[in-house]
């Protein structure tokens, strides 16, 4: 049996150190944080490895877009698989309005009264979304492929993504990146709702299975496969599950803070998605039981240092 | 101040005096259980009540299939919102197959050589998703809709629900009922790779923003509107989305196994919604912290009893 | 393989014939909801099996403490470990304070300024606490036991027991029927706090091994053994730990909220408990991961039907 | 309103920096984890501030053990609030046995017939608990204050660290540096039955309101009170209580995987504390949901940069 190494801090002690010395415990949330940078720098490392991030949760909006499109900027990431409404809070700060900082205990009524929705502890005007509706509307006349016929999803966020200048934007990165955005449930967001008057006005018109061939294109020419999964939902199921078109994976980060026992992908440990070909059985895996908001820039600061250093 | 009522149990106690009891002590998880009953009670009661069930987890596959057709059938519930892979595994279960008792701690290579998925302690054969890419194929031939143009994902659904003859069955309880089901990230479930082929083979073309015209369509028609939401995902915000259109739902219940401090919708209380306008500040919800699977059952078998009662 | 049955309800279906549904699913929440009351019922109609309940969690002050002292009257309980607070929220129901309904939402400046304790969504008189400490400094002046020398802290719940008149009292129901109340940090408590006040007065000692040997003589004369665990905890462990001393309890239920990847015993799955010789290998249990303030008065209540109806 | 400020990385941020960046996100569990940082540098660097730290969970097997040591030796800690097993797990290090990487599927009856005791994915040998057993029944031989009649708990344990050799040992730097250990479930430990066998044999007597005299003690002398809560239990509310005599600390931090919902103490929000005199209202407090195994390490590492450049 192999002993669980004790931790030693010291000032001054770097992330890479503090995360190897969490690593070398081996066991539970601590070993788990250490093994998820030593894969992540796996998958950012390999030319050949696609790396697929998904992202749930109001991970934008809780302050992690710099770092996502930090990420399309440097390469490390090839695809990314996200919920409707993370774009939409990329679009609400490219176009200059803020996220801010709120409280659990907020009384909903006056909050509604103020014209300010609240996501947790953060709140964001309402007239965030009219500015975006405005915007949105500007954008889609200009898009030449749109008066053509149906597209994709992922094609429209790319077109998007084209007209942004902020250069903190996610949507902006992965256009000027070539790193597709899908989003399967888009509509699923205010900005589908948008889009729907938009459709009334024969404006738009999107064919969702364009956004299948996106992604398994994706999967079929990766020599590698790697996927970082941040928060479940479906961003992780449509992730997962375009692999399968490959016999999964190789390698697999999760950090979720759902639970296993009521049966839900969302809460589901990586072990499970061997027995349907979305990890191969001889993949590297690790699930780690923790709010992705405060793993995430841990790992990826923790990576960076790695990669600087070779 | 009110006190807390403490429980009182007698042999032969039938479930709505139970759950009468626990509402009775107006604190935690309890009282909330037994609020749940009245709000659903009075959901289903009320002929102006349009109610919206959302469904994510494997509700179907751990035994819930038959509550929820019988819900449907019943007339009290209006609009079913739901994640892809529920409809996937009603279509499994419609043409002959079954779900089987499993184990958490499985060996997945092992379930995987055997060619069976695990869903928590659940098992599916993988052939039964071959059984059912074949009477799929077979039904997409039989559609005339098709042949017109792109449909709705909720028409398509009505179109398979129409031709299943199993009695149980939710889309054929559905269809038969005029009861659309909506599902906005249908495509991110294994009917939707195997549509996705089909797609292909110009079979069938699809239409996302018709799913939202039919949705929007019940929630303006609704005098009275209640929800009822299992598990929270995509079926939580779009079916609480949808009716920000006439401001916000009238009676919310909602029952989930996710937390509400990383900030995820499907952990949010309901309070939260307010501020968004998707629950009115003078509606009545519970959000109840328990796994569906577990709740949901019961919340029905009471307010059956309470309801034939009268 | 083992199909999962489908639930089934009617109108004016029974506790137990609902619980039996639920059970014949075999899966997840439900069939371990459903396995609960079969292990239950087991532990309760043996004669010969000595049954512990293990009490985590403000079950007292949210209306689980008549459920409580009904198990002991009828003789189906026969050891109770619990935490302290529990036996201090049961006294001050026993001199006539209540626990009222509060909100998870209030604000706690304005309760500390009104003297209101606040427990989740109960609230508590600090008045209540006032009261209970000179309640019990009469009845340690009433004690002969404590002039001798050092007791038990069980036998010093026996005693307080004694003194209650409310027929509802836990501590009353186990002084009059012979069941222990094991409690190995209860001075962990107000009335902890309060004994040692009168400690400094030479009123009360404690001598804290005699209660090991109160539980480990329930241990050595029991035929079989059986566990309820509600929430985790001392009393778990302690309860769990007792039966090492015969190998492991023989029938087990936990019902729990907590998780089990951070690796506490609270969140800990039976299986854990195999390898420590706390539960047979051969044994019967269930972990089921739920509310025991939602869970525990709907398998009382059930498993009083089945042993009813015999 | 305040704008949530987006995380910026780059490659050798150092561990202060960064944190320092999602503490400048103001919201969620980012915000949350950044201002822990700062509240425990404000504990440690005031030298009038008499620091609580509580210890629920398997903080000494998962690898925290020097990590604590350390801070007791760096003076930052004064009192330590500990359920019995992680003492007992000191003490299994310090006479030389280790802990072992194991895993959560392990097959808990093979575990049993190696001797093996599980802890979530940690494996100990029997072997370690009987050679405690051998050397602690020699250590209380050599205590002459035991044959003078009942002392604390918290003395038992000094004396307990007075023979310990090993410098990592939490016991032997608490003993060399005058910071009690307060334990008031100490029984509730495999240490705590072997006490009993000792004390069966006139060889230790106990008084456990000695220890609330120690707590107190340092509560009354307290200019400044902080408390570092790790993992809930009754280590949590003891720490909390014995602040109520001078009305509640001044600074608080707790890291836990306890849901507030059930109502017990381990998973109460901070705020709750306000209303029973255990916070200040005008108190700094952050109640930090995660696991502390993952969170405590970084906490610690970057106050330790913090206060090392001043």
């Amino acid at each position: 049996m192999d002993p669980v190494k004790q931790i030693r801090l010291y000032p001054g002690i770097s992330l890479r150190e503090l995360l190897s010395e969490m690593r070398e415990t081996g066991v539970l949330g601590a070993g788990r944080l250490g093994k998820s940078v030593d894969l992540v720098v796996e998958m950012f490392k390999d030319p050949d490895c696609t790396v697929f991030l998904t992202l749930a949760g109001p991970l934008v909006p809780a302050g992690l877009r710099v770092i996502i499109s930090a990420l399309i900027k440097r390469g490390w990431v090839d695809v990314i698989v996200t919920t409707g409404a993370n774009m939409v809070h990329d679009m609400v700060e490219a176009i200059g309005h803020k996220h801010y900082k709120g409280s659990f205990y907020a009384e909903d009524e006056v909050l509604k009264r103020d014209e300010v929705g609240r996501i947790g502890d953060i709140y964001v005007e309402q007239k965030a979304f009219e500015d975006l509706e405005r915007w949105l509307h500007k954008i889609l006349d200009d898009i030449p492929e749109l008066k053509k016929g149906p597209i994709s999803i992922s094609k429209l966020l790319e077109e998007i993504g084209r007209r942004i200048e902020d250069p903190d934007s996610i949507l902006k990165a992965a256009a000027d990146n070539g790193v597709p955005i899908i989003s399967p449930g888009f509509l699923d967001s205010i900005v589908g709702f948008q889009l729907w008057i938009a459709w009334q006005d024969k404006k738009v018109q999107l064919d969702p299975f364009l956004d299948l061939t996106v992604i398994t294109d994706k999967v079929f020419e990766a020599k590698k496969s790697g996927i970082i999964i941040l928060g479940g939902g479906y961003p992780k199921h449509f992730g997962l599950f375009a692999n399968t078109f490959r016999d999964g994976v190789d390698l697999a980060v999760q950090i979720t803070m759902d639970r296993p026992e009521p049966g839900g992908l969302s809460g589901a440990p990586l072990e499970e998605a061997i027995s349907w070909g979305k990890l191969k059985p001889e993949g590297k895996a690790v699930t780690l039981i923790c709010d992705a908001v405060i793993a995430f820039p841990i790992i990826i600061a923790a990576a960076m240092e790695a990669i600087n250093e070779g």
